[in-house]
């Protein structure tokens, strides 16, 4: 009995020093940070969109959605094409590709749909509030799915297992691209990643290993969590003084939005997310973290500084979710058929 | 006591009708149809491959390789691409479309890959012997996935965590474009839907509705199952005199295999197959019993005929595998970059 009530406390004593804060912990809550919450009830409150409430038959149906190239005019671009769940939610190439292969006009780069609900805003200009808007985007857009959003509606309506979610999911309320895009909405807020980083900013101190704190105190001193902040460690908009500088003048003529601001992307995952930058300009972590110093902090970074974040991000790559591979309910005679011109 | 012994015959009594041969099952047992076996190990047996003994490793691994873009010169195109398994395990579109965008130069229509373990030979032309080997053609392709051979080793050679499935799969084998095309075809030697239509032919006289078996009689009387039999209704090469006739005068320029055989497709799941034939000529599976019926039979089916054989195919509608959608190991310093152009 006096055995078992030892290990007991001293099972305790190892779980209160595991859960006792740091002072990293409180340098990386001063500076923003901020983890994926822990509590089921806090993330459900951070991932939700009131004018949305997640529901399961919102996500499922959303899921079927993302995964369907129907939505495209040809019938084989999916949400999934870019923005690849199996390879950290984006493509891995420089530059989106999409209808009969047109790239981007701006040699913008795919980014992850991963966590991307803690954006404050969508697109890299940010002229999208949510996901729920910024999924009614790319099925229009020339270069990317290429469809009409009253043939993307038709698809839809034209397929009875289709409207028969849909009535279930938004009883009521009459299918349209906002509706598709709402859909896809719900089933993106649940696309997040808690990461060994989360559970260290969540109060277990062992989570992280010596070499990734000194990773990410490095990361908070020389300022990089001026702009990856909050819980996304990015999200928010940014200046970018440096566009048309170094490996910037070369590709792509993106400017920001009217007042030069730029998305700042997620760190969350970032070592499955290559290549880097709006421009997907390089595919070397080290090099990405060199040029951010120097265009974005004005600094030059050592040898030692750029090897320690780099191995800070090790922490950053996150849990995925389970994702059952949707089989699609089949089309009917009366669905428009795809257009692969 | 009494009243649950009766019960109990009465329970045995339905169970021995409903497992009872009836005249048309055996009429289309002698028209040379049979079902997916029932029991695993006849299952087993039928889909195994002597030469590449089915392993729960290789099929992880296959499956992980099946879904994988970075297979593909783009890094954008997966063998999922053209044979989605959430679509009925093609593409939907009239032309298989690859790199670049480019249309097969014959303007061949992706055949589904469910129950392709069923041919006797793969690709239209039936120039493949298995799954195994024809696995490798798509990847090299130039108007498909355009991967060099030797590069596709190298994608898979830089990622550790494949290295390490290639070793416990196929241990003292070295990674080659074979042993790739090996992991595949093993997982997709797994890719087999039974359907209502198979427990009938097992013997469950209740599985098809009287329509349906109105159906499969006529589908057996015209002479469908001259061609479309065996378990997979199809898979083996058949003349096929049509070839520059009707629809097929006016896309594409296919003429078969050099003694003009052409690979009979499967019919199971055809409701979920559209585009027909290998041209992809028509979408209306009505019109492609006519046209069949005509070309292939030298018969005008009555509209009567037409109806009930598509009846029939409701009942090939088969149950799809449960796929965890993969989460894929990451790329390396050392992985060759994806190549737009």
């Amino acid at each position: 009995m006096l055995k078992v009530q030892t290990i007991a406390l001293a099972a305790s004593l190892v779980s209160m020093s595991a859960v006792a804060s740091d002072a990293l912990m409180q340098k990386a809550k001063q500076a923003g940070l901020k983890p994926i919450p822990q509590e089921v009830s806090k993330l459900f409150k951070l991932i939700d969109n009131p004018k949305n409430p997640i529901t399961k038959q919102k996500v499922e149906l959303g899921k079927k959605l993302y995964f369907d190239p129907r939505l495209s005019k040809s019938g084989l671009i999916s949400c999934n094409t870019c923005h690849n769940l199996a390879i950290g939610g984006d493509d891995n190439v420089p530059v989106a590709t999409g209808h009969k292969w047109a790239h981007n006009p701006h040699h913008l780069n795919s980014p992850t749909v991963y966590n991307a609900v803690f954006n404050s805003r969508q697109f890299w200009d940010g002229r999208s509030p949510d996901l729920e808007d910024q999924a009614t985007g790319p099925i229009q857009a020339p270069v990317e799915m290429a469809m009409d959003k009253e043939k993307a509606v038709e698809v839809v309506k034209s397929i009875p297992e289709y409207k028969e979610a849909f009535a279930k999911a938004y009883p009521g309320e009459e299918i349209t691209i906002k509706t598709i895009g709402k859909a896809i909405g719900a089933f993106e807020r649940t696309l997040v990643t808690p990461s060994r980083y989360d559970a260290y900013l969540n109060g277990d101190s062992t989570a992280l290993s010596k070499a990734e704190k000194e990773g990410l105190k490095t990361f908070i001193e020389v300022g990089c969590a001026s702009c990856h902040n909050g819980v996304g460690l990015g999200g928010t908009m940014a200046p970018f003084p440096a566009i048309g500088k170094y490996k910037y003048a070369n590709i792509g003529d993106f400017k920001g939005n009217k007042n030069g601001m730029v998305k700042v992307p997620t760190l969350r995952n970032i070592l499955e997310t290559a290549p880097y930058f709006h421009n997907g300009a390089t595919y070397d972590i080290k090099e990405a973290i060199a040029i951010m110093g120097e265009t974005q902090l004005g600094k030059k970074l050592s040898k030692k500084q750029i090897e320690s974040i780099a191995t800070f991000f090790k922490a950053l790559t996150g849990k995925k979710p389970y994702i059952r591979y949707p089989m699609l309910p089949t089309e009917t005679a009366a669905t428009p058929k795809p257009n692969l011109n």
